[in-house]
């Protein structure tokens, strides 16, 4: 009997592959199943994070430049190590390359590799470049740091903990929409000078093509003497993070819609093109933001907080995960969030015959 | 103007890409260059390593069990812990699987990397598995750690060392040779029961099938208190291997022809399909053996250890690299291992096509 792999799903997946995998080293303090492995090296805890970014699943190298490319595909894996409440120090990265990529292609998506190691302070140690039959394929390793036993989990959150969010949700996707739109208007136009038209649209537009990774929120905690309960950030949208935290947290939650902190240039983007805007920041994803929970203690503290909001509560398990309305109702959280193998995915047009561009 | 990658080659590739990429955080003690980075994490230092596998390019679904390609897969890391005188702890694994791939074929796959980090006593702690347009890819990074200070480099190689190397050489390039031949002979046949004739080849196979790490060998060094100057495995082939160590620690060497250990079943294949054997044994690479300098002083301690063979000795840098023929001429070593950007590859069909088998 074959079981398609869309059963399962990217996260089904991955639990059933890994449950027969006991740690066996001392060292290995956590494994599968969190932003980051712990790993216990000495004086600090090491932290370990992975991603893999395939062409035609994960970007388009029609609307990408290769620098911005390769700025983002660091950033995932820095954002990863941060929403451990870690420093990123180390990455080591692994390239496959068809033989329509030239020197200066690779180049220039290193460049914005080494542009986001200068600006988070991480330095490049190891990495693998292949031939690649198909498309391009990049896979990244972060390696980070955290005081011993500092490190927080997707796993500590308690009922009546505070639930916030950093920033603002939907962006990125609509950032992507925009591509994809004029990338299709210039496409029928028949122009070859076609000009895309993303005048008043700069944020969404940065926040699909030059995310950052919320260093500044971790150190701000810090500096607050905050220490969340529970922690992630939003890669897959809040939806799916949310229910990641109450899976591994064995709790439920309420998050409030007026509360989801969303852009104008979002919201109009959305208007523009008749989607729902709430779905949007719940689902869309590649946000970047931290997700995390304070015990209901800190209520005034984070009120002082620039840039985060408070968007709900943690509940006993039995409650389940639901998000309350304007008016007053309950809807339950679902997650989909993005979803490579199945038809959700935002992109999924085979571009292996695309040019890659240079910047 | 648009340089294409093959005029730089995989290393000339990492070489250019990685120069300008300075080590900013003291944890980083060594970066790009060698079988793994070394990192400063507390008591031990930590090992770095990472291998991309990529359909087409690295592996041929048509000869190859999943399987036995998972077990490869977290070996060939492994290796690169051993080579730098480690013991690998921690390995992520990422996946990216095309539509054609079911949960029983990933299932396969990783029964092969249980088995691997069974044997090694090594931990998977994290990864991502994503769908893929084309082919299977398979990114592994490996951890693992050493004793501080006392990780075995690429660069400690001195005039008049003695080069020495585990087991024989070309074996498991014969047997992809092997694989490759009954695989044609059997679409040829149009015979759809055709069984391939590998009777008294069962040698060459596993070693290309089912390699293992030289963890042996590194206990063996250790126990008789023997610390290489300098060590890398043999995944590219000897003489590139030779050329790295002669490069990075700025020397020349002297290899004896008539001292390469090939076994019988590797000669008898070679001599089968009319293969020059030395050059088999010299470029086919993918054996996985341990090659080492040790001070010359340890001549007499070399001859007690079983399967290690000496097969030259370090020079001045101005001699350059060459091998000692059996009738005493020199014939200058080159790099002639494998590199996937040139047509030298043994696997360059695309085999997106096929079936994986499962196992």
């Amino acid at each position: 009997m074959q079981t398609e792999i869309s059963k399962l799903g990217e996260f089904g997946l991955i639990d059933h592959l890994t449950r027969d995998f006991p740690l066996r080293n001392p060292e290995s303090r956590l494994g599968v199943g969190d932003d980051a492995a712990i790993l216990d090296m000495g004086d600090n805890d090491t932290l370990v994070t992975t991603d893999l970014l395939l062409e035609g699943i994960h970007f388009d190298l029609r609307y990408v430049p290769l620098k911005h490319l390769g700025y983002k595909s660091a950033i995932v894996n820095f954002s990863d190590i941060y929403a451990m409440g870690g420093d990123p120090k180390q990455i080591t990265v692994s390239l496959g390359v068809s033989s329509r990529f030239t020197v200066e292609h690779i180049e220039a998506l290193y460049s914005g590799i080494r542009l986001a190691c200068e600006i988070y302070g991480v330095d490049l140690v190891g990495g693998d470049t292949s031939a690649s039959v198909t498309g391009l394929v990049i896979s990244i390793t972060c390696l980070g740091t955290a005081p011993k036993g500092e490190e927080i989990r997707r796993s500590g959150a308690k009922p009546t903990d505070l639930i916030c969010v950093s920033g603002d949700l939907g962006a990125a996707f609509m950032g992507l929409q925009l591509l994809e739109r004029e990338n299709r208007v210039g496409a029928e136009s028949g122009d070859p000078g076609f000009q895309p038209d993303f005048a008043g649209k700069e944020y969404i537009l940065e926040r699909q093509l030059k995310p950052e990774a919320r260093r500044d929120v971790i150190r701000m905690l810090r500096e607050h003497g905050l220490k969340p309960t529970s922690m992630m950030d939003v890669s897959d949208g809040l939806s799916s993070e949310l229910l990641h935290i109450c899976k591994a947290s064995g709790v439920g939650c309420r998050v409030y819609e007026d509360r989801i902190p969303i852009d104008y240039q979002t919201a109009l983007m959305a208007e523009e093109l008749n989607m729902n805007l709430v779905t949007a920041a719940m689902n869309g994803g590649e946000d970047y933001e931290l997700l995390f929970t304070l015990p209901l203690t800190d209520n005034e503290k984070i009120k002082d907080l620039p840039g985060v909001k408070m968007i709900g509560y943690i509940t006993e398990p039995q409650l389940g995960a639901a998000m309350v309305t304007r008016d007053g109702g309950e809807i339950p959280i679902r997650a989909q969030g993005w979803n490579a193998f199945t038809q959700e995915s935002p992109q999924t047009e085979d571009t292996s015959e695309s040019t890659p561009e240079k910047e």
